[in-house]
């Protein structure tokens, strides 16, 4: 019995649903490596097609080609990079972008939160993922008293509205809370600070947010119960084991570009003249 | 004996060099599609790490941390698409960038040629890589009348000066000609007129060029003889064996990305105090 995409969406978050009813190192539906191995790369064909696909309907100008938005949330290495270099490997990189969102610049900062975001979102035809986003600004904004509370009450309601001018728009959005265990992140803080070739991503700074685990994830179940919506729903994937949290968003992902499929574009009305046009050139 | 990256500078455009000296059908020091494989993925996990390696220092602020231009020209159907898409597996989507630079819009071609290329060019720490370039405005161009010949003249001196002054500020440019044979070109076209998936490819238009095959071999001659320098140096690729061309790319990429390599940053500089914050965070 292989994963399926209706499993994936047992991480959903729906009314009722508690931050605590993931256990960040479980792997359900999925019990050794070998099958891992093999539900991760199941829909690899699938993906590569629908997104050539979706890239094909864009660039030949197809009204109403839709686009993807792929949000990604998580404690620091909770695996978002890794997740994005793997999705990466099985797409074609022109219809892809990437955007990690960091500490906002002063620039960023003097304008609305939601900003920065705007000219990042998916052109029709591609994929976008974001490696942190304005989710930040009601996660370590609120817990840094950054902004004050009503500001992030108004936040709320303001991401809200804005993910349903995007989805309107005929983006599908998928938002992902990779969550790990402190654990989990203590070991790979070790790791940081073992290895030198991934010493460069240790950053004080993110000892101050383990300090504060529990904040944080408060804040993130806030934020999922005012975010989560039909339109841009929210899944807390476990994501102590990474390949485990990789093959879920791979499913999560083909789900949406299914629904966003059309015939391939067909520039060629008379096959028969074009060969022979061909054939003279 | 496997394949080395001295081999692959037998393509470097030399002085006296001739497009007619490479045959677009050699696969010269490949006997075999099992040493192909092996040469293809002979670096990968190197070229994985110095471009992190490369990304790191950028994101670290490391000073003079260079950067890599590829520039990819060739015929319709020479591969250039492919290319980007097998080099994008081996590398971190996050330090890469890809811009394919098609017929230029009515606000690009009413600036300079090189107008539209400037904000392309990689940042500190990237790779970027163009599917097509300035070098259209030296080959259709040309061969359309659509600029005049003093006009054409002109370019090749400012796109020495430009590439210049990108080499000066620390990009490594490699640039490549995918060089395929014209009967390769039909085969290619046939499959985009017969795969339902492949047809969105295909372009009336791709039909004129191929009717003027020989005086696109000619521009393409003497837009390398006039742009092939020192810093910014031409490599004519047999394309016919697409594979083959992907590999030697990926042997001119691995060699300039081993010359921007740098140590790893280090932002800790005492270990042992910065595991006591760990552990007590």
């Amino acid at each position: 019995m292989s994963f399926s995409i209706e499993e994936a969406r047992q991480f959903l978050f729906r009314p009722g649903f508690h931050l605590s009813d993931v256990d960040p190192a479980s792997t359900p539906g999925v019990s050794s490596e070998a099958e891992l191995a093999a539900d991760f790369a199941q829909h690899d064909r699938e993906i590569s097609d629908l997104q050539e696909n979706l890239w094909a309907n864009a660039r030949s100008g197809v009204d109403g080609t839709g686009s993807v938005l792929l949000v990604l949330q998580g404690m620091d290495t909770s695996g978002k990079g890794g997740l994005i270099k793997r999705l990466a490997r099985v797409m074609h990189p022109m219809g892809l972008s990437f955007h990690a969102f960091g500490k906002p610049t002063p620039e960023e900062a003097a304008h609305d939160f939601l900003w920065r975001v705007r000219p990042k979102l998916p052109e029709p035809g591609e994929i976008a993922v974001f490696d942190r986003s304005h989710y930040e600004d009601v996660l370590v904004q609120k817990i840094e008293g950054y902004a004050e509370p009503a500001e992030i009450e108004r936040r709320y309601g303001a991401i809200v509205d804005f993910e349903n001018e995007v989805a309107a728009r005929g983006t599908r959005i998928i938002k992902v809370m990779l969550h790990i265990s402190r654990g989990f992140q203590y070991a790979n803080l070790v790791e940081r600070l073992t290895d030198e070739k991934k010493m460069w991503k240790f950053d004080r700074a993110d000892l101050v947010a383990r300090s504060k685990w529990e904040k944080y994830l408060a804040a993130y179940q806030t934020a999922f119960e005012r975010t989560s919506t039909a339109q841009a729903p929210w899944y807390v994937v476990p994501g102590d084991n990474k390949e485990y949290a990789r093959m879920v968003v791979k499913h999560l992902l083909v789900e949406q570009l299914r629904e966003l499929q059309q015939p391939w574009p067909r520039p060629v009305d008379d096959l028969e003249t074009a060969r022979r046009h061909l054939d003279a050139s």
